[in-house]
């Protein structure tokens, strides 16, 4: 892994990044001037100053998202500050343009306050299409998102709903291979971080800011899902548990499947269709697949070192297993989601991504694979249209509701 | 003029702006994602988290500028709003890469509050090489900029300083035309605006915040000069001219050439060299011309409709006439002065623009006509290389003081 990390330090070097800006229109004399620039350009101006959806039509803020991160909770470096977090966010938005063709740009800023962050959101937001949040540690992230979601623009954490959407896909898929019904798996998910949270929020088919919570009917959801942080199973008799600052975990005990003592990792995956681990390194044995249901469906994201390493995973009878690695087979990654989410905010005026928009963006995914077998559960990012058909079905659905 | 409207409307509408992004490396396989985004970007991360000076040289953010509006004052348009600025500043944009070669990205902002601008600029400068401030209306422009000339990139008004500079450079030119010596001149400035008071600063050779203003005394500056606004020439024993809402008027007191007594525009122009009208249509006639000194320099630059036409100015005897407007001789023009900033701005690392800076990029302009004529003080902006020989001079400075 030396080499990748020196090389892609170079590349950065000998290109002083990754993402640059480019002139649609040619100013090579007095007349592309008066056009481009004053006076013409007072009509667009005026245009706007009557109609402001016109600002859609008329300039880049139509076919532009913002990806914006306070560098709280980059990679697994942890809270490295804004300036160090612009490789990241260059990356985004190089791969939303390699992915989608969808102009983006990242945007790192120099407070970590909820508050601030809120509000520097809503400033920019007349200049962007969408916002991709990045990088924003929990639990801030939630509230910092669940505040922006009014603001006439999507306001989209990847983090949460781009791993929330993948796992999904990446989930129906291995049901198919294990032969299990999706809505009938036993989920055991570990670790309650942005990303544990919102795909626990989706898998459960749950709905609405946290405050307000409610599962959808109509949706397909799982019944049976136990989270695990730190202190073992969420569960509403831990001393910490009604714990103001867990209020999101909280939100959660009410849907989710507790058991009725506390218990740890180990005795949470007793019996459990599927494990999905977004926490740290090592934290589950061979042993503890073993004592999981027969077919189990192991999903370790843990980067770059995941939960369990793949072959330690089929020592203890995995069938179907996947990690957010590019080098394992069924590689679990945003870039499956992100770029076809906001190919579908600038194809059209939607307000925001909602959760039926990120049911419809699993789907899509999960119905590239005809056949999925335990090595292919998941479409390669590389699929040509995989964007335009994530999009597809993120429009289909926002005509319905 | 309904023409060139109505075309740059079409202009806009066809490619929904002027200004797109592009990728400076190609993505086509897993090799490619592995050095672009997850794993090998950690490196650039760590190389920027261990050394912040990195993000200039491992990011786009050494080589790209912020242009932050709010959209209160834009063009003649006045105070429309952030949205419908966005053409404004796409076009600033526009140019900084055609004229420069120079990646910025525009940014309009939804608060006028000017707490919040300065927050603003602040918070998203770990983003940027630079911040050029656009549209901001006198006099919270002078506040917001007197507050981030220290957050370690450079924070330039252009209304105020691209205008004081080419101001500045036609003006030495215009010297030269009539065979008076610059620094005897007698200077009026109509308007008391962002450009006004900032040409009045620029040619009375100040340095300083506003707060604390002081007159350099190794520049080419201007000993008498006044500056009229709508109620006549500022003057000490005005009624208003103490109001602290006129702080910023009140600081030039202490070095302009104010009359003995109240004074109104056309007293003001009596036996003065030069005008220089950043104000309203129409507020000069030909009879306020004559009563100016022999070979009498006007720059009438309100736009669209200048102080007084350029027909009716030489009527009065006007020798040299310069406006704002592209279909009359002598130009006043900022896109010869940012661009070349900018391009100072991200080939060294300077943490402000000062004002030797501002006068070195004036002298470079005025110098690059060699023998100037009464039609010819300006360089046309699509001189080749007019933005290296600006920013060449910056930078000469830049290594003095």
């Amino acid at each position: 892994m030396t080499d990748v990390y020196q090389e892609s330090l170079e590349l950065h070097r000998k290109h002083q990044g990754k993402l640059g800006v480019q002139s649609l229109i040619s100013v090579k004399n007095r007349n592309d001037l008066s056009l481009a620039y004053t006076p013409g350009v007072a009509e667009a101006c005026r245009a706007i100053a009557k109609n402001p959806e016109e600002s859609f039509k008329l300039t880049l803020r139509g076919r532009t998202i913002a990806v914006i991160s306070d560098g709280s909770a980059v990679l697994g470096l942890g809270n490295i500050g804004p300036a160090a977090a612009m490789p990241v966010m260059e990356g985004k938005s190089l791969l939303m343009k390699e992915f989608a063709g969808v102009d983006s740009i990242p945007l790192v800023i120099d407070t970590q306050e909820t508050e601030k962050i809120i509000e520097f959101v809503k400033q920019v937001s007349p200049s962007f299409a969408g916002i991709n949040l990045e990088d924003i540690s929990a639990p801030r992230c939630f509230e910092v998102e669940d505040n922006l979601q009014e603001i006439g623009i999507p306001v989209f954490h990847d983090d949460q709903h781009g791993t929330a959407i993948v796992v999904t896909a990446a989930l129906k898929n291995a049901a198919k291979v294990v032969g299990k019904d999706f809505r009938s798996l036993k989920v055991v998910i570990v670790g309650a971080g942005a990303a544990g949270l919102a795909t626990a929020k989706m898998l459960l088919g749950l709905d609405g800011p946290w405050a307000s919570l409610h599962q959808l009917t109509d949706v397909d959801r799982i019944d049976q899902l136990k989270i695990v942080d730190t202190r073992g199973v969420i569960h509403p008799s831990r001393p910490d548990a009604l714990n103001p600052h867990n209020k999101y975990k909280n939100a959660l005990l009410a849907f989710s499947n507790t058991p009725d003592e506390p218990s740890d990792l180990s005795q949470a995956l007793e019996g459990a269709d599927v494990v999905i681990g977004v926490s740290g390194p090592n934290l589950i044995t061979a042993q503890m697949i073993q004592r999981m249901a027969p077919k189990a469906i192991v999903f370790a994201m843990a980067n770059p070192t995941p939960e369990i390493h793949p072959d330690e995973a089929k020592k203890g009878g995995a069938m179907v297993i996947a990690t957010g690695r590019s080098d394992f087979e069924n590689q679990v990654n945003n870039v499956l989601a992100f770029p076809g989410v906001f190919l579908a905010v600038i194809s059209s005026r939607i307000p925001r991504i909602t959760t039926y928009m990120k049911y419809a963006a699993a789907n899509a995914l999960a119905e590239m694979i005809e056949s999925p077998t335990p090595s292919l559960i998941l479409p390669d990012p590389f699929t040509p249209q995989l964007a335009q058909r994530v999009a597809d079905a993120i429009l289909m659905v926002s005509k319905k509701r």
